[in-house]
């Protein structure tokens, strides 16, 4: 069984629009992706358990996070019931000093003009990272060896003070955060999200504790752009514990695995306590947010592979667009890591 | 006669679209703006003598801009024809080196995302720019007392490193900077533009030879946002030579001629060389932009009033918006300038 956490607060946030580079489109991040993946979990009873989370401390968001962007997120609760706010002024300077308790300044707080403010986002991201967090303490507490948290908004594009890229807090980095906070030495995070978790990466750039580790499309014309390259490894104390494996369009299951095995191997070497999977599967060959080429039974064999390490392990739902196949995606995935566990075991 | 400057590559630049706060719209920074005042000028050659500037030298773009953001404008001369950019992700951090040589990492160099990007943007950016300091040289040169800069796409929002707020490069602030440069020791810039001048504020932040004054609609809830407040006095060896002067959405004429009767005593005060006005004509009753009630007698008045300060006066076109009656706006405000000044010499 596998200990999986939710919260249905999590499907009242539902974003309308987003700014794509000169287009207003539908958002991409819809309740649809939460409601596919727990149909497919409550589906089978046998292997899944679908509970609440505990809620989130704030000692635990404190230490991932800017204070200023807690607020500004919870200055969000205030708007009204119809209103959205969609950042569109991201000023900065050395004369600025933003106020996070006025919503006109959001987007001091945030990076693009993709990840809109309603007054149920805070509510949403903190059952989210509470997800996380709670499916960390299940497998600290040697419940479980595969915790999953069913994280949606998504998590990994948030920055310790920015939020961004569809995702309002730092899911992974969260989890991560409580199990250092609870005694492991060192985590490390991988992340298989079609994109580059920049956010963990920024969370964890000086710390040497906590490997970073991502594979993603080619940041030079993907997004987040700006990040994601082979010579990003960390500055500080950190520097050597961030390593960025940036993939061509198109990646298939077997160029993956490939890449995947490299990672694996970094990860083996720093000899982590536990392992955070930021679990995207916007790696699937149609997903209409990514540009890689896996099929499902490749998600299943990627699983695998991870489960193969023997580490206690937090999947923490990244992205994943193709919401009718996003339920079975995610499946294999999980399943392919508890197998991929217990043939090592 | 006033030297009236303007280059007609400045009309090629045509902005699509902007993002504002959930609404894809038409953008309002229009050429329509530039032909309206070209028509009015025209129209009386007994008064303005409209002719082309000078290119503005790479010494003078350095001696306010930050190298690589003329470098990320001139990337966006490589675009396609048809390609517009419109920055969506604006990221930051300490983990992140922007590239002015890539298109996608425009966002790092920009602050909104109202501020599209094509191959036309830095020529028009640059005769804009031009038009600002060639007026100024006509001014320093003793050949006329006024002068005026039909500068479009406006400038006073950009800051040293970043465009946004329809502007890319700081007209205003150049045209300031020129005067400083060719010998002056001290030198103000008055804006009249109903949003705050942000981007001459940040220039000279801490530069106590350039005072810089701005009458604008209350930023609370009014672009720019983050910036104009009457706290915000300059900082380091600026400090205080940086006025704001927030006033009520629907300030009216009589009103406003109080507030500017107290920023021209603050100019005079400090006793400048030459004055630069800022000149947008958005505080109009009329302005879509604007939340101002300003008639087109009023905006007379204001020019006689900063005419009456005598000071060699270059005067920079910023906003503006209600197109049918742009050109009567600006007529009004230059002839109400030589006018105050005639009476006072």
């Amino acid at each position: 069984m596998i200990p999986c956490f939710f919260h249905p607060r999590q499907l009242k946030f539902k974003p309308n629009y987003e700014w794509a580079f000169g287009e207003k489109i539908d958002h991409p991040e819809t309740t649809a992706r939460a409601e596919g993946i727990l149909a497919a979990l409550e589906a089978d009873a046998q292997r899944f358990d679908v509970r609440r989370p505990t809620q989130i401390s704030e000692e635990a968001l404190l230490a991932v996070h800017d204070p200023r962007l807690l607020q500004m997120l919870r200055t969000a609760e205030g708007l009204r019931k119809t209103d959205t706010f969609y950042p569109a002024v991201f000023m900065r300077g050395t004369d600025i000093t933003p106020d996070p308790g006025q919503i006109s300044h959001a987007g001091s707080f945030c990076f693009d003009s993709g990840t809109p403010l309603n007054r149920e986002t805070w509510p949403a991201a903190r059952w989210s990272a509470s997800c996380a967090v709670s499916a960390a303490v299940a497998v600290a507490g040697g419940e479980a060896k595969v915790a999953y948290a069913l994280s949606r908004p998504p998590g990994h594009h948030a920055t310790t003070g920015l939020f961004g890229g569809y995702c309002y807090l730092a899911n992974s980095s969260l989890a991560a955060q409580s199990l250092r906070t609870g005694g492991a030495e060192r985590v490390a995070i991988l992340d298989i999200d079609v994109h580059h978790g920049n956010g963990s990466q920024e969370v964890f750039w000086a710390d040497p504790a906590v490997l970073t580790v991502s594979l993603h499309g080619d940041p030079t014309n993907f997004f987040p752009f700006f990040t994601g390259f082979a010579e990003e490894i960390g500055g500080g104390a950190g520097r050597g514990t961030n390593l960025n494996v940036p993939l061509p369009e198109g990646t298939d299951g077997q160029a993956y695995a490939q890449a995947l095995e490299g990672a694996l191997a970094r990860i083996a070497d720093f000899d982590p306590a536990f392992l955070v999977v930021a679990a995207g599967v916007d790696t699937y060959e149609r997903d209409p947010m990514g540009n890689f080429a896996l099929t499902t039974a490749d998600l299943g064999r990627v699983g695998e592979r991870i489960g193969a390490l023997g580490l206690p392990t937090v999947a923490v739902q990244e992205g994943g667009y193709y919401t009718p196949h996003i339920g079975r995606n995610v499946e294999a995935l999980l399943l392919g890591l508890a197998e991929g566990m217990s043939r090592r075991g």
